[in-house]
């Protein structure tokens, strides 16, 4: 079960080809994604509603698309306009659409009730479309929930464990206590961990003298966005003196594709007056080998839950955030729940 | 749930080999095809009735089959005749068998009650092993339940589209409306498409000047058979003249290898006098393209009901046949079921 | 379900590395073995209480082992020592250990209450560990239930069939009738083949004049290990004159991975004053094709048994030692579940 009324990310926008249809599996349901000539970005139902063949296995005309399996055409609000050899296209012939957002490179779809769709809830993930954050955009895939994933990033005392010889290098990360407080719609963690030698991650694409205070800022928000200020200054300088320090700003977000597997799109971009093609190339190369320790991690601790699914776990301090932020997916669980006995999700185009 | 009291398609005779032994799972049961030193070809149930090893890891001896594991020794009617260490053998110790027949290169196993098995239900696969038409014969595996591929080819408004570039070539199949019929035991399809141009697949072994008038001609018969006259003669050449016409006769047979896996047993002949190598291969080469063609989006289809197996279809008016066959299908099942009160199907033997 | 209160290998014991951490499931659990300074070697649950991770993807540090996720420290008693950010461990921070005995170079964990850990159930595999028995030590991998395998080992009858080029090699092993008798806690089975050709596996290192008398004597232990003094003497040869005679000894022992995946131990090994190697090589590689017929056959025989669960199986003469084994599994394990009442087996460390 998942909360619906609410933005996901299908893709990145450059995955959309020009003309062409492109396909991803959201919440279970198969996407159809393309660009009508406006360069407006849709998303449809990919199951026809004839004989539930995927419409990305057929083709573009024009604006519409149509079935590679028996030719029925459907207009970008998802209606069939033609069906071969049939006279008269029964009115039930359509398919769903999901209302978009294009937003800064992130191509959001709304996966509940399109009268409900809210531009308002979008994050601010200005650091994807900036002319002065300079980033190379990731994805991963996991073979775990989505659920394990957003817990991974709420709770950044791994990253002295999982991230020893990357992101992290002090196990005094792990010792520190964030602050953890309530946004809208997430949780805001901050987290200061003063004196501590600069990452290997960092230290691939910046010179340092010697200790640094790092931060991290993040908003976590619903469904499963992370958007985040951190960096490192040299020890003990005051906090807005930026010499010879690293900023970076990440924006990331889970994506379940099925209950049991999840799309991961992000960045973390650094900021300068213009992108420096080494540096970006670099850093992003460290994100992705520190991302694969934590699928890694995560895979194996999924692995250990299938064995045994009634295994417990043991809450303990440094799960304030997730703990938090489960209470709100919960409530927003129940909150859709009551409201399904008012209008019908599925039945929507 | 399969009709059982019907024959099945369980190989091809070629697959048999003069001595040794087959293996072949339909309708979910593991069956042993072997050939008797009269030439006669037997099904037993591939499962030795001791320890349940498949026989045809055993070996052949003489007309019997000794079983691999323990050394269980069966005639030809599926009495345990031999058991090492035994002094008296059960009664009981048996394997099932099931009525064969052979008829023009295919083998029929008959999966229910051996007292109702009745050879004039075969079908007439007569190209199948006719000296004036030629074929190699074709075989494909699908991981999709049987009926999905009754569908298919029970709708040719699919060739427009899935085979735009194979079998098809003209959006005209699609938009024509094909006669359906019932015939003992199925349906019978005929499908007049005047003055396309011919197909692909046609100009590959074949010559034209011009556009064609096609036709399809073909029943469709319980379990799953279709017998198919169809071809194309220069446009607007009276129907009797077969001058400078392409003409061909297929027998294709889909039999349930488990409830979500199917065997694909096919062939389309051509006619004359002599067969050419050449023609033969092209012919082979070309449907085998089309098939995988089919098999695709059947797949495709497949995944997306998986994906949410509450998803409605939609029938719509190239559906007739299709809808025709599984009301059969489903009264045939109903009618079994109803019989099963008066005799038991797996205790026969 | 399995016997939960007995010994299962869990590993050879040059698998444990000196340092380092060695992960197996056994019976469906998650198994961390490590040996401590001391040279002793512990098992602990290979899953941290905290969210599930295997500790085995963390690291060591001296006698405790810390979790690579969020680095939690815990001793070889099970008890965590240090939660990073954590001011007070909670007391229930800790995972289950199991008792373990090292004996002949098989490592045994005691799934059940630790309470009833008992040594002298330890089978007696002296030939593993003994300066004038001399083998290499043999491991397979089994995706079927481990009972199948306890099936195979009990009835020697397959040995004409499935080993007929390797262990085997006359039907007359098959014709034999062992004699079966209870010991405490298993099975002997006692057979003797006279006057037969020696197998081909004896002939790959060993020469013979002419036909051999053969005896196999064997207990067969709960929960799956079979101890077993083999071998065969010239023909008509008195009892006590082992004058070019081949004897064997053999331990091997089958360990539940899961309920459908098997850990199997073996070896057998040759009695002489000094280790040969060639003929040591000889012997394992002959042991190793010789168990994969075995496991061909076995996995084709489940198989069939997932294809159509309900065909039963039909108990003959050459059963006698299964079919008492199984009783003896079926009443350990009613005799299990009724003290289970009384103690809480999974709530103990």
């Amino acid at each position: 079960m998942f909360i619906r009324n609410c933005w996901y990310v299908a893709a990145w926008a450059h995955e959309i080809p020009e003309s062409g249809l492109f396909h991803r599996t959201v919440l279970g349901e198969p996407l159809l994604l393309y660009r009508l000539s406006s360069g407006e970005t849709v998303a449809l139902e990919d199951r026809c509603c004839h004989r539930l063949a995927p419409l990305s296995a057929g083709r573009r005309e024009g604006d519409c698309v149509r079935c590679g399996y028996h030719g029925l055409k459907f207009a970008p609000d998802g209606a069939c306009v033609e069906a071969p050899g049939v006279d008269r296209i029964p009115i039930k012939a359509r398919v769903r659409t999901y209302p978009v957002e294009v937003r800064n490179r992130w191509v959001f779809v709304w996966m509940g009730d399109p009268a409900l769709a809210d531009a308002s809830q979008l994050p601010d993930n200005f650091s994807c479309s900036h002319p002065e954050w300079h980033y190379k955009p990731g994805y991963l895939h996991y073979d775990t929930p989505y659920m394990l994933i957003c817990d991974n990033l709420l709770d950044f005392s791994h990253l002295s464990y999982v991230h020893e010889n990357t992101l992290g290098g002090s196990t005094r990360i792990a010792q520190s206590r964030p602050e953890v407080e309530r946004v809208p719609r997430g949780i805001r963690v901050t987290r200061h961990v003063p004196d501590v030698p600069p990452s290997a991650y960092w230290r691939s694409f910046h010179t340092f003298e010697g200790h640094v205070d790092r931060w991290f800022i993040y908003d976590f928000l619903l469904p499963g966005t992370l958007l985040m200020d951190s960096g490192g200054r040299p020890a003990g300088q005051p906090e807005g003196d930026m010499t010879g320090a690293v900023r970076l700003h990440s924006c990331q977000t889970l994506t379940p594709e099925t209950e049991n597997t999840t799309h991961y799109f992000f960045q973390q971009a650094y900021h300068a007056p213009q992108a420096m093609a080494e540096t970006t190339e670099t850093i992003f190369k460290g994100l992705i080998a520190a991302f694969e320790e934590d699928r890694s991690i995560i895979t194996a601790q999924y692995r250990n839950m299938l064995l045994n699914p009634d295994a417990p776990m043991l809450p303990m301090a440094m799960d304030a955030a997730l703990v938090q932020f489960r209470r709100l997916v919960d409530s927003e669980l129940a909150r859709e729940q009551a409201a399904r006995a008012t209008y019908p999700v599925a039945a929507t185009a």
